[in-house]
């Protein structure tokens, strides 16, 4: 289920049923780094009142020396594997919930894992507050101009393909290293944010010439701080 | 603030305190047909234990003899007077909030209307969650393929360019006439629903070529039964 980008209060009331409904909840441990979020999720279960039992599992690391979809691939049969060890632990008399950053359907992987379980689960998914909308909302901007088209897509595809043909407004996801210094910055403007909805959360914005350096330095102050940064972008053309 | 797609357990636990915190509720008079609407945004300000003050305003009428840019700003400027006009009828202690269907900034104009205000309110938005996240979680499908592209667009978009450059997968909002007649169907797979999270929900998938003249006559039979429809769909090509 998807549980919004951090903000406890971004749960949906189908959520906080959902987690009070939940028998179980599968809890993935990324490493000390990332320890707030982990901290962060028993927070959201707690204050939505569930009483599931909680499960953790070991995220597996992934290979970087094979191909990347390859890559991925083996790394979603990886987890599928961690998931299935975990809830052989213990009795599983009811729902089995994984509680998702934003909305389970975007850039997200968990629908993928659950395919590979073997006997099939049924699967219900519940819908989140992404980040596309926590960053809009923060800047309290629209996320597409009058009839205009949006592409979302990754840094790593920015990186390689330049601004997307067709496309008004580009907002990009896993980015680890502010792929916008590919573009031409001339007539964009570019709307940034980290840890969206949490404390931490920080925003900049403006013409990317002037605001891109500024983003590079505030998010690598940011994630030197932290450890760890989640962060997107939404640029637009004039 | 958004609400998400009508289903009164999509609001989050952020969008029901702002709307207990409201002074004042706008809420748009669409005309008989769409009743059912008004009284689904009563139903949830009820749900969430609003008292806020309900104040009507009629929806102008577009001119449609004016080309399409024209047309939607004359459109939003009548608006913000209807809003205007609707503020003046009686007092205003504190927050003024606005029902969006899905998120305000997803193919919405309330932001752009808002900005047309004097003085300048401030803005706040709390986001919601979208058609978007309804429809994927609907059919437990990803929103995006592995690291690939997605662009969101309208229908008359999709009629005017056919199959946006680059895209795996393509999210048509706005679309009044199954657009997706005017591609070739080979290898393409569609994703449709109909009063997302509704109790009249729809949904219907497959390979374009068979599916296609399916959702088409779903869609004219469910807007003939319900006097309105809202829909949307997701295409991914092989």
């Amino acid at each position: 289920m998807g549980i919004g980008t951090g903000n406890p209060d971004h749960v949906t009331l189908e959520g906080r049923r959902a987690l009070q409904e939940a028998s179980v909840v599968l809890l993935p441990q990324k490493g000390s780094d990332k320890a707030d979020l982990a901290e962060l999720r028993l927070a959201i279960l707690r204050a939505c009142g569930a009483s599931a039992r909680v499960v953790p599992f070991e995220m597996p690391v992934r290979d970087e020396s094979l191909p990347y979809e390859t890559r991925v691939a083996r790394w979603h049969d990886a987890i599928a594997a961690r998931w299935q060890a975990a809830l052989a632990t213990g009795p599983v008399a009811g729902p089995v919930a994984l509680l998702v950053w934003g909305d389970p359907g975007l850039y997200d992987s968990t629908l993928r894992i659950a395919e590979r379980l073997q006997p099939r689960p049924r699967l219900r998914v519940v819908p989140g507050v992404t980040a596309l909308q926590a960053l809009t909302a923060a800047h309290a901007i629209p996320f597409n101009s009058v009839n205009g088209a949006v592409t979302v897509t990754t840094g790593r595809r920015l990186r390689a393909g330049g601004w997307p043909e067709g496309a008004e407004t580009v907002v990009v996801l896993l980015d680890g290293s502010c792929s916008f210094e590919a573009l031409a910055p001339e007539g964009v403007t570019i709307w940034w944010g980290a840890y969206l909805g949490m404390s931490e959360q920080v925003l900049a914005a403006g013409p990317l010439a002037e605001a891109g350096p500024r983003i590079k330095e505030l998010r690598e102050e940011a994630r030197a701080r932290h450890g760890w940064i989640m962060d997107i972008y939404l640029m637009r053309r004039a």
